[in-house]
């Protein structure tokens, strides 16, 4: 099974690239997720492989008669091609860990459920039965939980959830326990993190019962400036709660970070105009780039676009060469694999592609000023 | 006086820069200096003033019966305004020794001739009572020691030289007895460089009687792979000779860093093509920089050229933004002095402004492939 079969649309999945949402040049995304189990099969460390089979066996049975999952995909991972596995994960619908141990693959029976006329989608058999989510662009928290809790409420229909009465929903980790609800925002801190304020922030994030982690969630290194704040904590309040309180708090970290970037425009503006540019030209010229570097280039230019400084550019052509310049990604353009530094170039070729196409900015644009204008 | 009235012609000095001779790419230019001093008048650090402005008096009585130097502007440092003579240090016609301790400005009677229809140029009182001197583009040093010779000539008929029979021509510091005469050629040796055999190059040049030093002469630093390769010896060969030998070891040298070349291109491509492209990119974007970091980057880009990776890109102007770049070109450029860090950032508008216009290399250029070409 390859990546061409189980993606029917083409950019399936990548809707919330669009960079509509509210704030979209410092909020790349949205997403929450809900962690379920099933009455009478063991889960977590404990599922047998009879568990996961059983389990996947019953919500396939079960999807026709759920309304956002009818038309779905269902993507078996044991069935896909090694590199349609990791292009799951490079488009943030499957986990790292549902690619298995290196050699040895994945679990038998994990699947991703794929909808195909809403962004829903559903881990089975990862480190819980079920993990539902959805993922929007920019920040759209409200509507991204009305469509998980619509999804939750269809499958509940159809499936017996375990669920105690005094702890709520059961998970296969404690930390989960209760909603089973993890709401994450990913944001883009440049301001914060070249003015030294982030320490304090995410300190902050932590006191009020946030985290944060980096782009590929947990375990994963912060590169590039991007942050996923989510909740930490999954009980004791309602799921409306908790995500009215990320959002409260993510607000006002957007305010943070636009006062930490009138802050460097003010005190910093030839330092930090020259920084965005150099970017941009590494970007444009650069014949191989690791995909961290490209990470770090890609949060100055960012930056650029949205203090417009870098007018031709969309902040929709910056996501789109986040996601395409994956290293699964880059051999599925190539149609093969890309050893060694290959990976790099095709990666470099592709920037120069898309930016030459659309994000030509002119060296000397009038609104950027040429030379000391800003520093004036 | 000011620069406008010292150079009559507006790109006086600046013939060299044409890139026409031969291994242009490799070689920027070819210089030679004969030292001189005047007999019945102290030189080097036991002329007093007197002594130094009777020199000059004496010189300047003589001039209009020197062919070449019949039409020479006679730029009287103490009358040159401060950045007219930095300028003319940047140009090469004068030494950096020239411009005297700061705030006390140049010593009185330290002038330069400036030859408006040959490209040779005299200072006057420097270390010697006269240094003539004559620049060329590329490898030329049979012309340049031809221009030399007849100036020597010409200037020896009219002013008294001080000679001794048996040592030569007598100078201030015993290194330049004899001939008196230094001929340098400004060598571009990035191949040697990222090979790392540079430093068995350079080697070898004290074993032939050879001598390397940076861009502005002696005690100045390399920068951007640029090594001056002149003779050391002055005393018992013939000039001839000395110009001959320096000639074929520098046709050596280029040999070397053709084969570095070669190597490059064959053992790390990729590696070098990016550092190249990079290069580039920066100069299109950069908001800032120091001169140094231009020179270093014009050495990448220098090596694309040669390499013909950047088609649209002439040596002349990579020649022209080294020189038009330097503190006091670009502060005669605006009029005014350049302080903190206005001079970087007036020196990237210039670098953009120029490579807009002369130097625009698509980023996907055909002949330099997209991508792996190289890397095969």
């Amino acid at each position: 099974m390859s990546f061409d079969d189980i993606l029917p649309v083409p950019d399936f999945g990548l809707g919330w690239l669009d960079a509509s949402g509210d704030h979209a040049d410092v909020v790349l995304s949205t997403r929450v997720r809900l962690a379920r189990n099933l009455q009478g099969h063991a889960f977590g460390p404990r599922a047998r492989v009879n568990d996961r089979e059983a389990v996947l066996r019953q919500v396939q049975q079960k999807i026709p008669r759920v309304p956002l999952l009818a038309d779905a995909v269902v993507a078996e991972m044991p069935k896909l091609e090694e590199r349609a596995r990791r292009l799951l994960v490079e488009r943030r619908m499957a986990s790292r860990d549902m690619l298995g141990e290196p050699g040895r693959g994945p679990l038998r029976a994990t699947a991703v459920l794929l909808g195909a006329s809403a962004p829903v989608s559903v881990m089975v058999n990862e480190e819980d039965h079920l993990r539902m989510q959805t993922l929007f662009s920019g920040l759209r928290l409200r509507d991204a939980w009305s469509l998980i809790d619509r999804l939750d409420e269809e499958l509940g229909q159809e499936l017996p959830y375990a669920y105690h009465g005094e702890f709520g929903f059961l998970t296969s980790c404690p930390t989960n326990v209760g909603t089973g609800l993890r709401a994450s925002v990913l944001m883009h801190l440049p301001g914060l993190v070249l003015t030294k304020e982030i320490g304090k922030v995410l300190q902050g994030l932590s006191q009020v019962g946030l985290t944060f982690r980096g782009l590929y969630g947990e375990g994963s290194e912060v590169v590039g400036n991007f942050f996923q704040v989510s909740n930490q904590t999954t009980l004791g309040k309602t799921e409306e709660d908790l995500v009215e309180h990320l959002e409260r708090v993510v607000r006002q970290v957007i305010q943070y970070e636009m006062q930490a970037r009138v802050v460097l425009l003010r005190d910093a503006a030839q330092v930090t105009e020259d920084k965005i540019w150099r970017a941009y030209g590494l970007l444009r010229y650069a014949r191989s780039l690791s995909f961290e570097e490209l990470m770090n280039l890609l949060s100055g230019v960012r930056l650029g676009v949205s203090l417009k400084l870098l007018p031709g550019l969309r902040v929709y052509t910056l996501n789109k060469l986040m996601i395409f310049s994956q290293p699964a990604h880059l051999e599925e353009a190539a149609g093969r694999s890309l050893p060694g530094t290959e990976g790099d170039a095709h990666r470099a070729a592709y920037v120069r592609r898309i930016l030459a196409t659309e994000g030509a900015v002119s060296p000397d644009d009038e609104s950027s000023g040429a030379g000391p204008s800003m520093a004036g």
